[in-house]
Formats: C-alpha cells, sequence, structure tokens
C-alpha cells in the first residue's frame, strides 16, 4: 500500500521533491519574474536595462554550524556569505540585506557582537549595506538573511541556458568544506560577475555537492554532461578527509555541500579568450571539467556510463560527512 | 560591582537595548538608505518618485505560535502577515517575498502544503507574488519572510515625525490578541496607504503593544504623548480576557503585543476631512486617543503624570499574555 502524499513527512520525499510540489502549490507571480522558484535568486525587471534579484537563506544551529566549533565571527559571516554565493550564481552585485536573528534567551552579548562583526567585516568587503532586521527568541541559534542584488539584463546567468557542445567550469577545489571552508569560503562574487559578462551559458553555486548541483543544471537546460572525473579540482581539504586516498577524495569532491564555488558552462568558442582574461585577473583555479552533451536525460548520467564509476553511490545518496543541512528553494 | 557589558546576557540587558547596540556596531549605509534600522522597514530610492522598502520577519514555534494550537494555514497566513504590516505602516504596497521555512524532518507533507496554503491565500488578497525561498532542518518549525514594497516619496511616512500638537490616532480595536487575533489578523495595507495619502505626520505597527509602540515613535520625534485612557479602543478579546473588568481590560490595551493595528499621529487640521474619508471607505474604526505635547522626555509618561495610572508597570513590564516573543530591528 502506498501512503498518500499528505501523509508522508518531509523526510521520506526528500527536500527537492518538496520543492517542486510547493512550486506547484503557488501561483505565478503577479509582478513580472524572469526567474523565480527554482534558480539561485528571483529576478525582475527594475529598469530597461537592469533586473533585481532577491534571496533568502537561513543557517541553523546544530545543523550549518555548531556553536562550540564555530566562532560568533565566523556564524554571522557564514549567513551573509551564503546569501552573496546566491547574487554570485546570476552574475549579479549585492547591494542590501536584511538579518534576522533567532537567540536563546540566554545568549551573551559578546555573541551576539562577534555575529555582527563578522558579518559586517563580508559586508565591507562586497560594499553591501545592512538597512535592517529583526530579532526573536528562541531555543537554538538561527539567522535568516535576505540580499537584494542588482546585475545587467544583458550579463544575468540562469541555472538554465546551458547548450549541447558548450563546456562544464568550475572555479577554486573541491571538497572536504567541513574541515573549514564551508566557515570561512570568499564567496565568488567578482567571478560571478566576470564570467557573466564574458558569456557562460548557465550558471549555479555549488552548495549542495557539485554532483547535485550538475543535476540541477542538466534539470534546467534538459541536457545531460560528460564529466572528465581526472579533471575535478580536489581540494587538499578533501585528501586529508580522505587520509590520501585520491579515490575517496574525488568523492568528496563529487558530493561534499558547501562549497560554495560557481559551476557554470560556457560556448566553446568563448573560452579560450575567458581564460586568458581570467588569469590576468583572478589567482582562484579555473578548471573544465566536462561537457554538455544533447540527450533530455533527467540525470547526469555521464559517470558510470562513460566513465565506470558503477560504485557511485545514487544521486540521493546521504552524504554524512556533508554539513549541508540547506537545500534552496531559489537560492 | 558591574558585569562588563560583553559579559551579559541579551535577556539581562532587553531586546530594545540590544537593537540600540547593533546599531552602534553596524557602518553606515553605503547606498543610500533613507530609513534602516529601527524603522518598520529599510527605505531607499529606486526612482525619482519611488522608493523601494524591505523587511524581514521571523516566526518560531512556540514562541509566535503553537503547533497543537493553530492550523498550519494560519501559521504560513502569519509569517507573510507580520511582513505586510510592516510595509502597512510606511504607507506602501507590497510586492515580492521570498521565504525561508525550517522544519524537524518529521514534519507531515500536509503540513508544509497547509502552511503555504495559508500564505497564498493572504499573497492572493494583496496581490503579493512569492518569488523564491529556502528549506532549512531543524528541531522546531520557524520561517522567515523578507517582503519587498514600494511607495510614492511623498507619501512614505516614518516611525519620526510627529509635530507638538498632532493628534494620536489608531486603527481597530487593541488587546486579547493571543485570544486568536495574532493568526488572523488583517494586515491594514489599504488603511496604511490611505493615511500615508491623508498626510499622517508619523506610523508604526503595533506589535509590541500599544504603550511600547507609542514609546517608538517617542523615542524617534522627541516629543511627548498625553493619552486619553477613555478613548483607547478596547477590543472584545480584551474584555474577554479581562473577564469583563474594563480596567484590566484596558491593561490588555495598553500592553499586549501583536494587535498589528496601525498607530499614527496626524495634524489636527487635516484630521477632518480624514475621517470623513476614512468612514467612506473603511468599516474598521479609526480613533483618536491623544496629542502629541512638546518636551524632550525620552518615555510617554502623560499616563501617569495626567490620568494617575501609577499602578501601570513600567514600559519594559513583561506581558505574560502577549504572545509577542518577537522585537522588531527595522520591522
Amino acid at each position: 500500500m502506498f501512503k498518500k502524499l499528505r501523509e508522508k513527512t518531509i523526510e521520506s520525499i526528500g527536500e527537492f521533491s518538496l520543492i517542486d510540489h510547493i512550486k506547484s502549490w503557488l501561483p505565478r507571480a503577479k509582478t513580472p519574474v524572469v526567474a523565480g522558484i527554482g534558480d539561485d535568486a528571483a529576478v525582475f525587471s527594475i529598469s530597461p536595462s537592469c533586473y533585481q534579484l532577491l534571496t533568502i537563506d537561513t543557517i541553523v544551529e546544530d545543523i550549518d554550524f555548531k556553536k562550540n566549533q564555530a566562532a560568533p565571527e565566523e556564524i554571522g559571516r557564514k549567513a551573509l556569505a551564503i546569501n552573496l554565493s546566491d547574487i554570485a550564481a546570476m552574475g549579479g552585485v549585492p547591494k542590501l540585506a536584511v538579518v534576522s536573528l533567532t537567540l536563546p534567551k540566554k545568549t551573551s552579548i559578546q555573541f551576539v557582537k562577534g555575529f555582527y562583526r563578522g558579518m559586517r567585516g563580508l559586508a565591507n568587503q562586497f560594499h553591501v549595506s545592512i538597512v535592517g532586521g529583526d530579532l526573536s527568541g528562541g531555543a537554538k541559534i538561527s539567522s535568516s538573511v535576505a540580499l537584494l542584488g542588482e546585475s545587467e539584463k544583458r550579463h544575468t546567468v540562469f541555472r538554465k541556458g546551458a547548450k549541447s557542445g558548450d563546456w562544464v567550469g568550475v572555479t577554486g577545489r573541491l571538497g572536504g568544506s567541513i574541515l573549514g571552508k564551508h566557515l570561512n569560503f570568499t564567496p565568488r562574487v567578482r567571478e560571478g560577475a566576470f564570467l557573466a559578462r564574458q558569456g557562460v551559458s548557465s550558471m549555479i553555486d555549488i552548495s549542495d555537492g557539485l554532483w547535485q548541483d550538475l543535476g540541477h543544471l542538466t534539470t534546467e537546460s534538459g541536457f545531460s554532461f560528460m564529466i572528465e572525473p581526472s579533471q575535478i579540482p580536489v581540494s587538499s581539504a578533501a585528501l586529508k578527509e580522505a587520509r590520501g586516498n585520491r579515490d575517496k577524495a574525488l568523492l568528496h569532491a563529487l558530493y561534499d555541500g558547501e562549497d560554495f564555488e560557481l559551476l557554470f558552462t560556457v560556448p566553446k568558442k568563448r573560452f579560450l579568450s575567458l581564460k586568458r582574461a581570467w588569469r590576468r585577473r583572478f589567482s582562484v583555479p579555473l578548471t573544465i571539467i566536462g561537457k554538455v552533451v544533447s540527450g533530455r536525460q533527467a540525470e547526469a548520467r555521464a559517470f558510470s556510463k562513460r566513465l565506470g564509476f558503477q560504485h557511485f553511490p545514487p544521486k540521493n545518496r546521504r552524504v554524512p560527512a556533508s554539513p549541508a543541512g540547506r537545500r534552496p528553494l531559489a537560492d
């Protein structure tokens, strides 16, 4: 016997399926919205040449951070950084943030001061103004930040847009974020705006892990990917987590959440000039890891078919090593 | 011996004092912001004639609602409604919302569907589009909504702006919100926009209780208030909570949180035409409860001085009957 949907728990249907349900429960936007639920940020027109971008993201104690393993500064910084990463993935420039902070009554002023100090440092770095928010009481610490950004219409990039033959690229190195990067990563805001101006065809920030986020690009574009595992830039943290075993480190690079690097597709003919300009500007690695292939497959199956990674767990495998408990709806 | 600030808890210094500290910890906004932390929403210019308004507000299980005492529809509705009320208090029109929802793993799909059904109903009523959000895991249900709105510059109202001699008015009836209104109140969006066009000089939504929110207007304007307690419109719920005792019911009207009515000041000469136009348009009561008097007192002391309410508890009295655990930073 199958349970009726209404009797199921969110755990049993999975969060991505839940997001699809939520989409179906909500009516189409009244204000003309170019991208809504399902992209990294909501996108809507504010002038003939500009879009405005709006995103919200939440961090929760014991899911996204442990209070005894993270400094208050790191927690405040992360609450903003994950939103900056969403604006970066659209090629946008972040502008204004409002901050909701839920705190247990016994929280020290020192914690709150540290939280805002960490957030302020990152806000200053990216010229973001914190313009409001609210405070609530609660049993655990959590913080939601909503971030408003802007982008030039002709240089705005969506999850959808990849074409057959495009190359698949990634910034930075992947995996092992839980060893520290998930708290102190630099959101790829300048890199995202640069990639957008260079004509990348689709983009997403890697928050759920490379494998899952590749799937999100696929879903939107209706194409599939051929990935060359040997090209995936594995981080030293992934190697450390895998105790030097390169195969295991590759699994971390594929499945760990919260890398907050950018994953994008780019027309082959644009890549050479992009790469040259990138090298002049950034020290972060930029790596081509595969290409977009035609075929309306629902999932990126290239790994197992072409490269014999049959031991890879299925797409919805739970990765205990991943710090990612969050699942984006539109970020 | 006094404890150093950093060693104190947020409970010991109080939430309004904490908000003042947070203000001092954050730098001035880079983007020109007309109103920021300390008003109902952040206000910034997007065109020669229009402001954009941004607000965020959070509801937390067991603080703002009890799961076994509220339908999922009511919880979803409230998460949006409290933000609509903030935009209303500026005289603005709400436009787009993003929704962050934190849920325990065992939450039923039925709950989530009900939550969005309730939110959607209210969004439809006020022509608001839900354009994105995110889902998180957590031990308790909570939801943060960020809402973007617009206002005409010449018809935008702030907490600051009251002048000596202005009358003090309030929409609806006050007190006893915990008996149901805190879940099913109608945000005064149309009323707020109307009052703004009629030239009210300052406005706030009553979320912390009439007495405290009067204090917020005072703080911003540097004036004080003379209130006529017999004129305060006491709700039937407040009377019910007070078991028919009118004095006790008045205390509920003064101190209970989450009325979500509008409290405003208006130049005396504008009030007659405002009142006539109001009656043609709205069935909600509109009541003048006092006036603004000069004198740069930090708090609204008129009650005790003029009217002998010496038995009133101090401003920071905790009201166990109040469902309000939230404290606004800029909403």
